[in-house]
């Protein structure tokens, strides 16, 4: 941590930072300029970020130089992690791509969707049954009933499946049914959601908040490992901007920073990213390009009468066009889809 | 609900999004333009938000005319709701000032502080027990004792007490201890948490989110009301932007703005909404002009020593300062503050 | 300037940088932790804003203390500046009201327009000659014509009056009709038309960017400043972000943070910060309560038939109304509106 | 047009909203719902842009259908633009690499980058003469000497140059030098320059500015088509946003947005877009996939003695093994880069 005193701060001023710092067990070093004076603290993580020094007489301003994170971090493990997912891996030479509805909506459309994703070479099975809606008169989704649907079509077609966790107290019971957790963009930051999968023995999808930094994705990705749960896979799926054409921002250089910051498989979800059908496929072979360990994606069998999401998702037509797009692009980044390499 | 159709939209294109319309129980009223048609909708809230019609061939775009939410709304209520929460209320001609530490960390500085705000004039004490952090590293809150020791200050000095709901699952508890449950920022579009508080009969206090529109806080309230709790808070709390000198930007205007959209009280926190002491005198001021309800301040005894929110907190004195400084500016409002008036 | 090395960055790397900076005339004094070297750099702003070190091997983060302007800092002068504009004065006790049509579009228009808001108590007259608009399409001014009515009316009825320079070319000739220059949002960092504003010995207006950073639009107000013009007034006028009922968000924290940042004047712009005519009056307020020095209000005697901007123009009555409103507000701060008190 | 009226609108409201429409020579077409009648207007686009009628009583929402452009886009010609500068094609089946030192700092510099990226398969030269700097004790370039630098540089390795056009009055003498003339990101709505562009027989390159909309820098490329030029090439370099990580947001979405709305080439702007060395490969990729008709790079000899932007500049060899991985994925979308296919 860094301390840059104001100019011409007194030496009252300057020994009492010291002083405080003494009293929290950290260590000082003072580097005086003629005008400024800056205060540079060794000491570990916890005190770090429980010091709260910015307000103190003679403090024009506080950096921390250690990260709010550890064990996400590539300086903790240089080596990417693989997650495994059922018959699935995120992370290393394998592209991942899961594939399926936004919302449950009934058996034959998930299976019919699971059919065709499969058909396709799509990895994995998507599909939400616990719905985060905006407006309180919208669809929420067909609850512990769709857990039950995908799990079926799951089984049915061969794929491992993740579905979002939207409350705490239903962590367990969608570990039951469920392949892979996701957490939503919503939930990023509700971290007695985080410390609950930090328990749990299931991989974690964890989506970057609406408006979270690369560092705070990161920091929550941390309270999962914390609690003791090695298998994070994150996924970028667009910041809010003042940008209103598309329905996010897709940040795609935050993929490529995640893979140089973290260890951990980094994927995107242009669907949501973008929330037009027309920008999902170039914007999954960009996100391919990037260097994402994978990509998420919307399809439905029939998506004028999807209860979600109907606009930004693909048709099995279009999905497999989608697929024939990404494969030479993979080939050439040395990594497959699926068995199909 | 607006349909607007692509230049030229084929008569193929228009009867589709017809008959999808009928099939779903609404009205489709057309007007057609040399090269444009727009089809205007009628239909119920729960209809026009369940229909996804933005990707129907020909559709170029889709206006929702109807707002999510209902209940919160003028339309609804033309009058004000004043909130009662013990001993306060927030709405009305009273002008609510609620201050505390940003988190409790001992008996003695709940306490100590409890009294220098409630000397001050404070119409309602804060204090956090269970603290969101970014970094799993800092201060995470007493818990259950800190709820005990804010309700042992609230008690002794006679004010009601506000304090954050940070996990569903501790609803119950904190709503036996505290006089209104705050739901914070990141958990705005907790929806889940949303319904259960709808559930309770205890005031909510309710943070906009660091990314959402006031359309989104507005529906964010809706579930609350829906659930058949009516009093419900909104409080502006600085959104994110890209300045980085203020630790947010407040938006007063959208404190403005709420009060013309609803009928509910809206305050404002200027500690977090600007995240430094000095501006917080200036935005209380500000807030108050704009048309606040009130406004929620971080007091610490000690600052220096504060585990967490430090920078922004003000010290007993700057706060009875600040006191004495909004009291004609609410006299001039017709307005009053606690019983002083 | 502070360089943050990597974690055990090797002494080449350390040296390396080290001569650099001897090389480009600046001091380097060096803190080693264990894991860190922290180098702190000691020279002028010119050398500190010409090293481009962040890319060097070995250096993780640069950290300039010095700030990148100088001229309009507290710092460098603790005093208000208070700007004489003909008759009017900004800053100081005088809080301004600068009030009128966007565009001029008729003699009748602009002198009706004049007389309303004189009679109402502004302090000085604003009015569009070139207008700045996103489509070629849409009303671009009067150009000198305009002029030519703006200064008629503002002899007429005895109020100074501020005009908008949207070519660098036209400074001169804009110079020659008006009392004030305003440089508009778009403009803010066309850092040519600031040198040449630098020239002149009129007081200038200077706009915040839709999206630029509170150090940003003082690093523009220094590049007049520094052309030899000191005579310049700051005004907020909304930044862009997400939200999008308002037309930008009015950031008056930033008039609270600038008002500690420089001696320079700052008001703010509440009609195209919100770009809603019910949101301008508590908005005025706010301002006013937050600090600022002085709003900009659009008003047209006729806003149904304005050539732009007429869902955020006031009408004359409403103006009144707003001036009544203000008064008493701005007695509280002592502070005048015009000659008045 | 459409205009929503407000639920339950007056008779005299309606009627007086349909009189201002029929007096500015537009067509109205009403639909009356129970709750709410809404006003279909059509005419032409001068009129629909330059009437104002958000603030009429009983008006609740305006839309304007049509877009405030029209020859840039793909409705108006759909084939795409291909724009010539020099030996150098943007757009069609060629994929651009233009690469150069941010500024032109001396002979020496700008002829060994000019030598180096030429090698490397670039196929455009850049380099900045004049320099758009947030401090002005910032390099600001070497002016008309830096033209003459770049032109002979150019000439010497044979290949096309662009250069930024930083004040309206040089433009002509930039004119005289380059090949193609870029307006930068702080000036995409200096409309005055657009409109002097617009007049010249030179190539653009039209940078997106840091808070515009797609649909601004459409508009902001109709100045320039409507003035007479029809050569114009679209560059994204990144938006402002949240996050602090990257210097910008790289908007890749936008790339593939503008290529379904515009006939005009569209290309990327890596080393702006992050302001970070290591992203650039990344991100240059991802361009390319995403439907980029090009990317920008800076490439210094020697970036650790650049005089701006060396923390984002590639060395040559960064720039030669980039040019290497490039190449596969351009053939793989049928393109090829420069003459090398």
């Amino acid at each position: 941590m860094l301390i840059v005193m104001r100019d011409h701060a007194t030496s009252e001023e300057i020994d009492h930072v010291v002083a405080l710092l003494k009293e929290a067990g950290a260590e000082a070093h003072l580097s005086r300029g003629e005008v400024k004076t800056i205060i540079g603290v060794i000491g570990d993580r916890e005190v770090m970020y429980s010091l709260e020094l910015e307000g103190l007489p003679g403090v024009e301003q506080v950096i921390r130089v250690l990260k709010p994170y550890k064990l996400v971090s590539r300086d903790f493990q240089p080596e990417d992690t693989v997650v495994r997912v059922g018959s699935a891996a995120i992370g290393g030479p394998s592209f991942a791509v899961i594939a399926g509805p936004c919302s449950v909506e009934s058996e034959e459309q998930v299976l019919a969707t699971a059919r065709a994703v499969k058909a396709a070479g799509a990895t994995m099975l998507r599909g939400g049954a616990f719905k985060p809606r905006t407006s309180p008169y919208a669809f929420q989704g067909l609850g512990v009933e769709g857990l039950r649907l995908l799990r079926e079509a799951a089984d049915e077609v061969g794929l491992p499946f993740v579905t979002e966790v939207l409350d705490v107290r239903d962590a367990e019971t969608v570990a039951e049914y469920a392949d892979m957790l996701q957490v939503g963009a919503r939930n990023m930051q509700n971290f007695m959601m985080l410390d609950e999968l930090g328990k749990l023995r299931k991989p974690i999808l964890l989506k970057r908040g609406l408006s979270a930094t690369i560092e705070e994705v990161l920091s929550a990705a941390e309270y999962v490992l914390k609690g003791g749960n090695r298998d994070v896979v994150i996924c970028e799926r667009g910041i809010r901007t003042f940008e209103t054409y598309t329905r996010n921002t897709l940040d795609l250089a935050a993929v490529a920073a995640l893979k140089t910051l973290t260890h951990l498989p980094v994927i995107a979800d242009p669907s949501h990213g973008t929330g037009r059908r027309d920008l999902v496929r170039p914007m999954c072979r960009a996100a391919l390009a990037a260097g994402a360990d994978g990509v998420m994606v919307e399809v439905h069998v029939d998506p004028e009468h999807a209860r979600c999401d109907g606009p930004q998702s693909l048709t099995p037509e279009m999905f497999a066009g989608l697929m024939n797009d990404l494969r030479p692009f993979a080939a050439l980044e040395g990594r497959r889809i699926g068995s199909e390499g």
